[in-house]
């Protein structure tokens, strides 16, 4: 009988898989960096010292994984913003195709300057321009047939800098920064000032942010019973737009809680890190500070997209987190 | 050297563990009915039915987690509604305070019919007078401090008939049809015409439901800085009515997807459920029908409260769930 083989069989392989535990774990603890594509400066430990803090039970600042709301701007925070919003660039194909089948509106404005590339027009009449070509082109249909529109465009459009599908000019420190923070059991929310409709079709795919946790501006819509089936049309006019105030007041109202977390890039995010900061917990505000003119580019206070200029100064003045994007992030693009 | 003992050690060891494993299986598959205050009826095999076809991976009409999204209305859907809805007297409760340090509101509509318990002249105005007092008493504070005042009537009113807390007056059945969603993947979300601030501070300890997943009517708010202190102040102005075709509008513009499921109790609901309709996809529409006189309430299409007409006609022609409340269900509350 092979009884002792047997049992110095079991307990060798009990050592081989004791060994190939501790030694795989030696090589994860360096291999495990969270946010790899950070440089390992103050910003990120400011970062990963707020997740452990409020993660660990034993701590003081211990927040329950319900609690855990971290809410991210889109434009700029998440993605590339410039040379102008994706979601303008999108507006102005689709103005393209709508003057295809009514060639009586490449006489009109906002379409004219749209159709002859005069974008700086449309910019030069602040928010109002862009609004009403975004109002004028996103609406009309139902809310399927805009968002498959918004798919097909993704697919194929191509940004004029970087000559790459918008989904793949995504900040890579940032994607690691939401994985990170879901790991740490987050819920992660897109809040944007751009169009609800225009930011939920990808982001499931592009963040891992599903549809129903973005956050966004929105045009009136209608339901309807066409021919037995119900539908949703959308009606050319603005219904809410979540940009400075209105950032807290849509969070306020979608999720009811205070995030412990925010990151936005611009004056538009302001109050959404003021509400962060409300309260007698921890909490994170983070700036996206745009400092890389060669990899990226370089704005702050004078420029008109992703206009940084108050929200700058609160943050020096409240100790919030500014990210470097020059000297904080080892890659910009995946 | 006791080798063989170690190993014959060993193996009773595994076949002990073998046999309660095998044992307690057996036991768990009476105990594991997921729905145990469910009568065996054809109600709950539609829904358990359902629940295992849209979950099976082989199985045609699968729908991966992320798309399983299902709708629930709260009055008479989730708790009871009746002889008025709980919010309606928390309004009441609210208008009594109110007028102690405002005297004069007691001669003034519809402070003197609250105060005076002549709630029917209040319901005689249709909703419109309901709204108005809700409207009065609900609004002028920071909508923390609101959902502070929610959080101490409930600690505390008790159901006229019951006698009980309001939040004990849900339904069991329901309860256990939530888990059991979520166990099988769903994200389960309350859809409902009362006001969003009043049902968010007790859904997650009541029904397992965050305050993120309550989508319901709302007030205007604004924000605001006061001695430094971000708030959101609740303003005396209808800001959204989740009812009717407001369901399929919110559930679109919070979640942007169908639901695959939906539960209501009443013409509210018609929209919703049609909404859920919608697509080729497998879904599942279910209305609670109040037919128990004895243990609850017995109402339909005579009902001020919940009323329950045009909804019935259609889930009748189109083949919805209809629940019976007094020959599905075991036990009505906890």
């Amino acid at each position: 009988m092979n009884l002792k083989h047997t049992l110095s069989g079991l307990l060798s392989l009990l050592f081989t898989a004791l060994f190939v535990l501790v030694f795989s774990n030696g090589v994860f603890a360096n291999l495990n960096d969270p946010l790899p594509s950070w440089h390992n400066t103050a910003t990120k430990s400011a970062i990963i010292d707020f997740v452990q803090k409020i993660s660990q039970k034993d701590s003081k600042d211990y927040v329950p994984p319900q609690e855990r709301i971290a809410t991210f701007d889109n434009d700029g925070t998440l993605w590339a913003e410039k040379p102008i919003y994706p979601q303008l660039q999108f507006a102005i194909d689709m103005a393209k195709k709508q003057a295809q089948s009514h060639p009586e509106l490449k006489e009109q404005e906002p379409f004219k300057s749209a159709l002859d590339g005069h974008v700086e027009n449309i910019l030069a009449q602040g928010p109002r321009g862009t609004l009403e070509l975004i109002v004028r082109t996103h609406t009309g249909m139902t809310s399927d047939e805009f968002n498959q529109s918004v798919k097909d465009w993704l697919a194929q459009a191509k940004h004029p800098r970087f000559n790459k599908l918008y989904p793949q000019l995504v900040y890579k420190p940032m994607l690691e920064l939401l994985q990170y923070m879901r790991d740490n059991g987050f819920k992660t929310y897109i809040v944007s000032g751009g169009g609800v409709d225009f930011i939920r079709p990808w982001t499931e795919a592009t963040y891992g942010i599903p549809p129903e946790q973005v956050i966004a501006s929105s045009v009136k819509c209608v339901y309807e019973i066409k021919d037995g089936k119900p539908l949703i049309k959308r009606l050319p006019e603005i219904q809410n737009i979540v940009e400075k105030n209105g950032k807290p007041l849509a969070i306020n109202a979608t999720i009811g809680r205070h995030p412990i977390a925010s990151f936005g890039n611009s004056d538009g995010d302001l109050e959404m890190l003021q509400w962060t900061q409300n309260g007698s917990k921890p909490t994170l505000k983070v700036l996206v500070h745009h400092t890389d003119g060669e990899r990226e580019w370089q704005y702050d206070r004078e420029s008109k997209v992703g206009h940084l200029d108050k929200a700058l100064d609160e943050a020096k003045a409240n100790g919030w987190t500014l990210v470097d994007m020059k000297n904080d992030w080892k890659q910009i693009f995946p």
